[in-house]
């Protein structure tokens, strides 16, 4: 397929600066262009390349101002990482997607399997699950017994739903199982990454609400709720019965306590360890235990000038002591 | 199956107060209850919703008072949440269980199988493998060829035991791989969550000892071992050689030096880094590197003062040197 | 299959001390020694294991100076870690091997898989995936469509290779994903662990070149790029678009930002939150954000005395007013 600079500015209401008739048929990243390629200039950190790419289009914000002339064709639009993202979707809209149960697919008798569902090789469906129209199951997914998928759920390779929560009572020789016989409910368009864990609850259900993305290696503990459209890049894990609000997003490798809730658009920093109920809507933390990221980072800077202050605090003590003498 | 408050009261030990009539058949979180179900109150943070439960019954400590009066019908125990682990064991054991080897199963001809052992579709059991009476392996489990699991040991899904310990010797050109010969063993009543790696040993054995309870995602590299009931919350990590004493509790997010012994009943924070061997039994770390709670939460709080502090640090150094000149 | 001490020791152009003539038929931890066995002493940790070990030869470096006599035969070598890293693999290299494409395996048609590969039960390799000679694919890798795998490749259980990038854009009512078209490449000589993660790029590829070792449950996101013979311990994770140099060293469970370039040979410690560019080759980086090592280990030791600091300066601030008052 081939389009031109024109074509594509019309499909996604751009305006062409350059040559109208330049040819694309594929996309290329600003700092790998070709010929042929058409890129996208967002992250103002890698505006230097659009003086140099060898991309033959390259969609840009209106607002951005070049200083120096540049050899690719630009489609001048609102906001170019939207419109990347648009034309993507066109692009994958238009390739040929699987779809259906495979026959190396295990799905259970008991299941109930919507429309238009896409189940991969060696994925595993248990007893008297539910997955609505239009979800993709890949690879070597397990979906335990009883637990509910909605319709437009994403679950990548090697994801477990619906595990054993992680519950012992200790007794006098060891640790006695205390049995899960709670669920997972996934609700509509979620996508959960790769290797992702969700454990079924104690009793009731833990659940992941409408529109959440989780990325990959994540841990979401028996009993927790995640709200609506709320994002959470990886290896982030949540300890059992924590609620997080919606619209929150949340840093690689944080961590949350158990039995806390986490208020609705919260920002949670990378690496961070929140460990008691935040405060309110809007709210950014950063750091174990968490805290202000203004705070944060001020504190981090000083932080490293500690040895020097503790010789410092030493010094003065002494001088004091020495005035002291002397007054 | 329904049951009376008095039927359960009896069963657990307890004793009723209100309707030993009430009837039961399912369970309910306290803040989920509804008619027909019994909930129970362990964590004092839910206190308030024994007021307002719709649950027919509640499971309540002997020593808790109550300030207002309740609609439900109370079970006093000892411990209510012994209690509802007792009551949900035998639910659970009431329910039918899956047993023998899943004709989707990948099991070598050469692994020697126990009785009343559960292999789900999708698992695969290498050469040599053994794998004790009433041992529970998930699907898409890995057990690589030669290692051990002990009797009523249970695997979750995804989870890879044996994978290859991390080892390379640097040489002009990159680097060389150390085989590892040794093996995994998983003594009994071991329970290991979803997606957790045990890698085999460089020789001798990698050894998870008999009760632990490992959570999801959890790394233990080669040659580490892991001592009686020892739990593990999820994402923690052991670098190689390390060993962990019994009866310790490790909350998530932790990670472990390689080539360190970490002494019985040491209790380790979520988010810590342990980096040398510990001193003795009982002791509580928490932090990176891990120190005592109590000065770990002490020197947070003053962390978030640091700005503060270098300022203040800053404003006695030139008023002691003011006074200098002026005495 | 047995050895004299003599034959081992010229395999490896060692110097026997003591009984050429001794056995061996094994190998063994030196602290797990037993008759028949060859053990290694390279970690001076273990120094002391030398005088008690049961083995019956044991590999120490020629510099190594013994205080007492030791009752097994020593094989004097430059280096005992190299020497058995060698004699592993020349055992190794007399194990049988698995080779082939498993009956039980998922491999599409399109898929192109060149000479002496494995490929173990329930590996999925998607369409127009290449995998290069000699490469080994264990049980439940999911490679998706399109990524290419280098020669003597090897990828442990569970690990997913070409998973979804994880990117999506905000909208009024929630995220529209961004379609991730681009591919994996893992040139020659890699290694991965298990259940780690390689996420597909955007568009172009995301990147682990020649020799490069990544342990279990690593996440490696869309667009990274990781430089050639560098090495990663378990559970770490790198956010979008990060470049990692060559020769690099990370250790477990360190977090970096995205869009980041970290320089050849540099060293991350364990648990490091890397959050900018580093500076240059050779640079030891530790902590959250991340700093020098002796810094970072320096202002650890003060951490512990910050709830002290913090009352001399109220102190020192309380006799300064004192002073001057008197003055």
């Amino acid at each position: 397929m081939e389009f031109t600079a024109k074509q594509i500015a019309d499909m996604i209401g751009g305006r062409v600066e350059g040559d109208e008739q330049a040819k694309i048929n594929t996309f290329a990243k600003i700092e790998e262009g070709k010929k042929g390629a058409i890129s996208f200039l967002s992250n103002p950190k890698y505006t230097p390349y659009i003086y140099e790419t060898q991309s033959s289009v390259v969609l840009i914000n209106e607002d951005v101002e070049l200083t120096q002339p540049v050899s690719c064709t630009l489609i001048r639009v609102k906001n170019a990482y939207e419109s990347v993202a648009k034309l993507l979707q066109l692009y994958a809209s238009m390739m040929p997607k699987k779809t259906g149960i495979d026959p190396l697919a295990f799905v259970s008798k008991s299941a109930q399997i919507g429309e238009n569902v896409y189940i991969a090789p060696f994925a595993y469906i248990g007893d008297g699950v539910k997955i609505g129209d239009g979800s993709r199951i890949y690879p070597h997914v397990t979906i335990y017994d009883g637990c509910q998928i909605g319709k437009n759920v994403t679950i990548h390779a090697g994801s477990v739903i619906g595990a054993d929560g992680f519950g012992f009572a200790p007794n006098q020789e060891g640790y006695e199982k205390i049995p899960q016989i709670g669920i997972v409910i996934i609700e509509d368009d979620v996508e959960i990454g790769a290797n992702t864990c969700v454990d079924r609850s104690t009793m009731g259900q833990t659940v992941i609400h409408k529109g959440v993305k989780l990325d990959n290696l994540i841990q979401v503990a028996h009993n927790c709720e995640i709200g609506e459209n709320t994002v959470m890049s990886a290896q982030v894990g949540l300890a059992g019965s924590t609620k997080i609000g919606s619209w929150c997003m949340v840093g690689g490798q944080a961590g949350f306590s158990g039995h806390i809730h986490v208020a609705d658009k919260t920002f949670i920093g990378a690496q961070s360890g929140v460990i008691s109920n935040t405060k309110g809507n809007g709210e950014q933390l950063i750091g174990s235990p968490a805290i202000d990221p203004k705070l944060f980072f001020k504190a981090a800077a000083v932080t490293k000038r500690l040895p020097d202050m503790y010789k410092e605090l030493a010094a003065l003590r002494k001088e004091i002591e020495e005035l002291k003498k002397t007054k």
